[in-house]
């Protein structure tokens, strides 16, 4: 039996997240962060291309995200951001997994075997308290940056002065601060490993200067049903837009449920060419309009695939219409998107 | 190998659902709207509890969630929303799925074979128009309300009087056109059969007033740790949250990629028994900070649940708080999300 066609397709460009992973691990080494399935990209193909470019260590948020990884790298290293608990520690230790120990509790039920350490120098979430002693001989020493896409900000600077402190009570050991925005705060933020995650993925890592990565997805989605519609005609749920003249809209198959947030209602746009479409009326659950009277009746047909993220907005452009950051939109995008991989899968 | 305790988990309750399809098909049929995965709570136990119940007609959105659909249930009907194409006929009919046509290119496509025939009477999204004649004898004759959360929005009266003049054109064929809120607004909106999805789960489909649904799910996330910080402390990225006392802090295994929308920093609120706890600093992708300093010591340890929906908080009431509606945050819960089911499923 055939699948039935994708209507909303991710393509994401395996080859240019290792060009990003390079150019980052050229600085210092680079791990990857590939918690929330790397980001919504698919956590597995993700690994595999960064490990066959030299990648040997990776972050997860959870045992379960490690479980998942250790098919795809069997070699790498794999580290657990949110500790270890006393029921997993045989799962722990039968797949290699590292966990990143964050309290004096984890570091007892761990009981000295390998783990990183990460202390708490200005996020107030999950780490050892900066001055807190710790009886253990750990394999990195870590912290992470509150406010690293703000260079100017106070805090960066207090809590590398806070991690420096620290470091300098683990001689010999590996120390990692910087995750992809720390990693553009210059030379002193960068330690022996960075942690990058979203810049990998070609989110912008120095929001509102230039974009450093390259661009490594693109959101497309088909067009289920394209019409006329009269002057004064109300579109969408709420009937929140209203059309100024004879307009040719098109119902496109991707909604809320895929990702597409309801803030971008009356707010988005696509793409088609170099058209520039606007998203008119409420999102709705499975599907969004666009209003594509500038396009030349004859080149739109139903069936086509319009641009949400590619080489016309980037993901960051979608996260400032829909009110958030790149982060968010990437992590949203629903189960019905099917990944579609370039490059070495 | 133990899987590891989930840290977040959705508990779908489908008596809850199963009674609240009850009370909607006592008004006139029901069928049941199992799109986007049952709106994030799984398609396949939803539908199987509701079929056991008497349910014998779902609407899902796609043509994919129509064949993962029908393993669930064997005998019922299945109509697609959006459509057909081509390439699809022989999935369509080996697997006896019914679609919904939309336009004149899918009623050739469709040639006759049974066929439910939706009308755009006012969203301007699919179906074909009011006044456009069709070639066709359907199975049901559909359209859906633009404006029925707002029952007195003159959309919702003119969209009922351009159904019935539609619907007089197909004398002796079923007629749907209400969804979850459409079916509240009285019973000249109920005709032969009801749509329902929302509704089902609990969203409250009147709002503004009492909500008539039982509540269908339950969201709980686990502590990971807990800290005491001094006064003036920052929380979170860009250091948004200022604490104005020693503050206890619960970091809690949840984030934005399991569908804590980032709109609630500084703004959501958790609850422990019946204390109310709120959300503090930005949400990051998989750890959200609340403030606990309310609950006495020894009552709270690592490891705990809070309850970010459930018995103090409705889907409503935390779509309120993230600035969107219940239906965005029922399909936005993310796939780290352990669902647990009561009752027959």
């Amino acid at each position: 039996m055939n699948l039935p066609a994708p209507a909303c397709v991710l393509t994401v460009d395996l080859d240019a997240i290792v060009a990003n992973w390079r150019m980052i691990a050229a600085k210092t080494k680079a791990a990857a962060v590939v918690k929330a399935d790397a980001y919504g990209l698919g956590a597995a193909p993700v690994a595999r291309a960064l490990a066959q470019a030299g990648c040997t260590r990776f972050f997860v948020a959870t045992l379960a995200e490690a479980v998942e990884l250790r098919d795809a790298v069997i070699d790498a290293e794999i580290l657990v951001l949110s500790g270890v608990e006393e029921a997993d520690i045989g799962t722990f230790t039968r797949l290699r997994l590292i966990p990143v120990l964050n309290s004096q509790a984890q570091a007892r039920i761990w009981a000295g075997r390998p783990a990183a350490l990460n202390f708490d120098t200005g996020m107030s979430r999950l780490g050892f308290d900066g001055d807190e002693p710790v009886d253990c001989r750990p394999m990195l020493v870590m912290s992470h940056l509150a406010c690293p896409d703000t260079p100017e900000h106070p805090l960066n600077r207090r809590q590398l002065e806070r991690f420096a402190m620290i470091r300098s009570r683990f001689p010999g050991i590996e120390a990692s601060l910087a995750a992809s925005s720390g990693i553009f705060l210059g030379a002193d933020y960068l330690f022996d490993w960075v942690r990058p995650g979203a810049a990998l993925y070609g989110v912008n890592p120095t929001p509102g200067r230039p974009n450093p990565m390259a661009p490594a997805v693109r959101l497309e989605a088909k067009i289920l049903q394209l019409r006329y519609v009269d002057e004064d005609t109300t579109v969408g749920y709420g009937a929140t837009h209203l059309t100024s003249g004879r307009t040719r809209l098109a119902t496109v198959a991707a909604g809320y449920a895929d990702g597409l947030f309801r803030t971008l209602g009356n707010r988005g746009h696509a793409h088609f060419g170099d058209y520039r479409l606007p998203l008119v009326g409420r999102v709705s659950m499975d599907l969004t309009m666009f209003d594509v009277t500038a396009v030349e009746d004859a080149a739109l047909v139903e069936g086509a695939m319009i641009e949400l993220i590619g080489t016309h907005a980037s993901v960051d452009d979608l996260a400032s219409e829909a009110g958030t950051i790149g982060y968010e939109i990437l992590t949203s995008l629903g189960p019905r998107i099917q990944r579609h991989y370039l490059g070495n899968a």
